[in-house]
């Protein structure tokens, strides 16, 4: 991946989405909409979909509340919900910017995974008042998909709601980021050769994500006592006495005690230090990470730098610095560590089986499954993850998930591999279908041609 | 209208779409699902709509809230929220069980007006609860239908919401209902040769419906001094002493001060005699109002029988009693006095110049519009209010609605009447356009057909 263009010329590059989307969104004017999913013959048919006809299926509901997945679309419904309070690397931007992203979600949720999403931007950021809302939102939904909501308050709104709700409730900045990580370090240990039990990871940044992450991770068999945790202060010890004050109040005490047990102190340089990994999701770059502090890392090192917009540092200065393996959040550079590749496919499996949540174990398998579709292709320094190109990758984590799902006994459907994989298949490429056959059609506008 | 088929062939007819209904609603699982709006022309086209490009509208929004309008589908989406407590004529059924009414209603939304709608069934009945809820869902959509919310709460919640909230905030129940009465009754008075200022009103049920009612024809001329109303204890007038009490507290003590100076008292028997038009918004029959009580109005009587599911009396019988001119709720008899004529077109008129409120004067032109569309074509005692399929009407209606908002000053933009035209048409046609390719493609699946 050594640039062949200049540095100057990959930062254009690397702008040129920004500058697209200030033309196309304001072109298209939201990138989501509604469409039947059932057929109008003509006007008369809505008498059985609205007055008189409704009513036999609303009392039938009454009598059974469970049927509600059977005579409307809330099995395959979810909500995308958000405060706007921590936007890709924005910070709080309000819900009413948060917008665009939760529009763009929804996209891909359809996209790949055949889920329709809503955004929910709510206008308010208090996390009991967040909690309220999906709650009372519970009835027309699924699935709930927490996004871009501040730590530490997203931690307790996610454990209350998956603790009080009957669907599933997932933060895609805990568990999606955790699980696409947990897919791409997978193969990356292969390519270097290095066994999870042996590597010495850098965590930087313990927002949400890397909390979630490692959690994952040391449940997949990564170990602690390997690892290094650095906030904005400095790497958590057990001599961190600001942290130590705050002991049940945060989970960072907790982390100070059962990593780093070689009491290292100082800052990003002195953490990457011989480090085998280093998975930071700290502040949008470029200038995070210094390419020096990178040439005293491990050989064969392993950088996952996934701030948004900007990873810490560019890949190129990373490996020209010698790190072996670069990946970062962005689709615009190779290895992206992208939750696209999780959140639609997860839900489309935890959804066809009507998984009351989302385990770690639906988690893990869904990364292994990932993994394992990537190594089968052949992996490399620049492929340890699929991309969202590959969609039969998707097909094979659903039913992944939706199998665990069933083993673990917390889904209400128990379809066979087989039905559950044909299910999957009929979800995921009717969604491509449909989509490509309204931009045939020209129902969906093609982009506009720049004047030459 | 007189049957040709027995009364018992045409209650068969009527339960018709209960029994197809209960095979379709499973068959689709779900009457609405989402779809793409923007071209994506592959995968890298995520990079524009997604991250990293997408937070250059997020930063353009931050700068300007406004543009919120511009860069998502914030413009043409609404919220159509409901408790569950008031649901047809089936009562407080609970929020999931109306969640087959509200996909319902955002299917009509869609192939009738070209508007994106959402089915929100909230988990709570508390009237502040449901306004606060509603408020916090305020960022993401350009406009709230509240729906089967059951009386007399809805009206602070709807009053509040109208005061306090910055898009159109609509009671379908009560504007909805009273728009179309009002375009029926105009057209039916026009058949008969009455005009709005002689005739004898009589209003049976004072729920949200004709509360809504009554109040918009007031507003439109008809007069409350000719008009009588009647609840559950009969007549209102002002010897009711177990209103007088409520008085302060309830809209009814008003009624009794304003209408019915001759002081009559009575039931429902006695409310009819002389009338020359019965709105009644009361319980499902077929048995509310007899067909003895029909024969003593007044000569080329005008009934208006609405109640959900049944009608107060079956139209063939009150026909057989000598009513001239007769209309229901349901979409399998003649002269449906049907919401979905109004609230789609409405709304696209009203979100198309982003009008901050509904007012009465709109709902008054959309009522105009409706009536003078079907004056065109040629009125008769089946024909007084056009139905769903024609749906020019509405190209019309929404146009008039959005030129009032503009001439009343509610209006944020402010198209010219060919630009709004245009704009309207386009929205209409092409949703209708997207559905049937669907279902031409068999994107949506056809009908299944009876075994033979």
């Amino acid at each position: 991946m050594l640039p062949k263009m200049t540095a100057d010329e990959l930062l254009a590059k690397a702008q040129k989405p920004a500058e697209e989307a200030m033309k196309l969104h304001p072109f298209y004017r939201g990138k989501m909409q509604t469409m039947a999913k059932c057929a109008i013959r003509d006007i008369n048919d809505f008498a059985i979909w609205y007055t008189p006809g409704v009513a036999a299926p609303c009392k039938a509901i009454q009598a059974d509340k469970g049927k509600v997945y059977d005579y409307t679309n809330k099995w395959n419904t979810v909500a995308i919900v958000s405060d706007g309070t921590r936007v890709l690397g924005l910070g709080d931007i309000g819900p009413e910017a948060s917008l665009p992203v939760m529009e763009g979600k929804a996209l891909i949720f359809k996209y790949l995974g055949g889920v329709d999403a809503v955004a929910i931007c709510l206008n308010t950021k208090d996390p009991d008042q967040i909690i309220q809302a999906v709650k009372w939102l519970q009835p027309s939904f699924g699935g709930i998909n927490l996004e871009d909501i501040s730590s530490p308050k997203c931690f307790r709104i996610l454990d209350t709601l998956r603790r009080e709700m009957a669907i599933p409730v997932w933060h895609d900045d805990q568990q999606g980021t955790a699980t696409v990580t947990l897919a791409g370090l997978t193969n990356a240990l292969k390519i270097v050769g290095k066994p999870k039990e042996a590597v010495n990871i850098t965590f930087i940044g313990i927002g949400a994500a890397n909390v979630a992450i490692s959690r994952l991770l040391f449940t997949a068999g990564y170990l602690p006592q390997h690892s290094i945790f650095v906030d904005s202060k400095g790497i958590l010890h057990t001599g961190r006495s600001d942290l130590k004050q705050q002991a049940g109040k945060s989970y960072k005490w907790g982390l100070c005690q059962r990593t780093n047990p070689g009491k290292r102190t100082g800052g990003i340089a002195e953490a990457l230090s011989g480090a085998d990994v280093c998975i930071s999701l700290s502040k949008s770059g470029p200038d995070t990470i210094k390419p020096e502090w990178v040439r005293t890392m491990a050989k064969d090192a392993i950088l996952f730098v996934c701030a948004n917009p900007i990873p810490e540092i560019w890949p190129w200065e990373a490996k020209q610095a010698g790190a072996r393996i670069v990946a970062t959040g962005r689709s615009d550079f190779p290895n992206q560590l992208n939750n696209s590749v999780v959140f639609p496919a997860l839900f489309r499996g935890a959804l066809d089986v009507r998984a009351r949540t989302i385990t770690d174990e639906m988690c893990i398998a869904a990364a292994s499954e990932l993994a394992r579709y990537a190594e089968e292709r052949g992996i490399n320094e620049n492929y340890i993850c699929p991309t969202m190109a590959e969609s039969d990758a998707f097909i094979r984590e659903a039913v992944a998930v939706g199998m665990k799902a069933i083993e673990q006994g917390v889904a209400r459907e128990k379809p066979s591999y087989e039905q559950l994989a044909r299910q999957v298949t009929k979800m995921i490429k009717g969604a491509k279908a449909s989509i490509d056959l309204m931009m045939k059609s020209e129902l969906i506008s093609p982009v506009p041609q720049e004047p030459t």
